[in-house]
């Protein structure tokens, strides 16, 4: 794992220096919550990420130690990103954040899988829901 | 208000829009959390913010509606700047992101009034105090 030099002990701050932009939490979000795994399902998120911003993002991503990546088991040249278990921790954080913002801009949408929850206002319930799923496509892959 | 154009009416995307970078919520812990109010305060917190950069986050904070801009009272030059009632409501959020990464990177610390929420992982008597001392800063300012 290498971490950015931090700018100060500040664990807001040292968070912000690796989250803290305007796509790497959507690339968790589409990793976490919707179920996405690969480059091309990124791209086609409809906040229309450019391939050199992914990239980027997929590698800075993984070298914090938040993502992993793995070689499809059916075609070994494409890949299969999935969070890690420090990734996985900042689900519960991501979906406060997108609860702030259902709550505040009248016109937001969320997919089916995640209006209970924002409407309800109690993330809990799709946190377990999304944690299951990713452990299934973690066994499928890996075997453990 | 003056938004920013919307990538996606995903809440999360709309949010970061906002303060998906890695200074806008620094200000807002310093204003929300610290209790620092003005430019020459902002510019000496630890993380070093560049007065080009400082300038631009409280122009975009108050273009946004999470921070408003005073007059000093005793200075009519001198500016003062307090997080509007949606910028507080921000708090809860700020919070969570600095106990994930209280809670994730050793070595990282925060100031006194912080510290026993942190520790107890349970931020809402921290909320509290900070939003009384707030309303008092208001209360002083503008008699409202």
């Amino acid at each position: 794992m290498s971490l950015p030099p931090r700018r100060s002990n500040c664990p807001l701050s040292v968070t912000l220096e690796l989250v803290g932009d305007k796509w790497s939490l959507l690339l968790l979000r589409d990793m976490l919550i919707v179920g996405k795994s690969r480059y091309r399902e990124f791209l086609a998120s409809p906040e229309g990420i450019s391939t050199n911003i992914l990239a980027n993002r997929l590698r800075q991503l993984e070298g914090y130690g938040l993502v992993e990546k793995f070689s499809d088991p059916a075609d070994g040249k494409s890949r299969i990103y999935l969070p890690t278990s420090a990734g996985e921790t900042l689900l519960p954080l991501l979906l406060d954040i997108t609860l702030w913002g259902y709550q505040h801009f009248p016109g937001t949408g969320v997919p089916d899988i995640a209006r209970p929850a924002l409407e309800q206002g109690d993330t809990r319930e799709l946190v377990a829901q999304c944690l299951a799923r990713l452990q299934n496509e973690r066994l499928a892959l890996t075997g453990a």
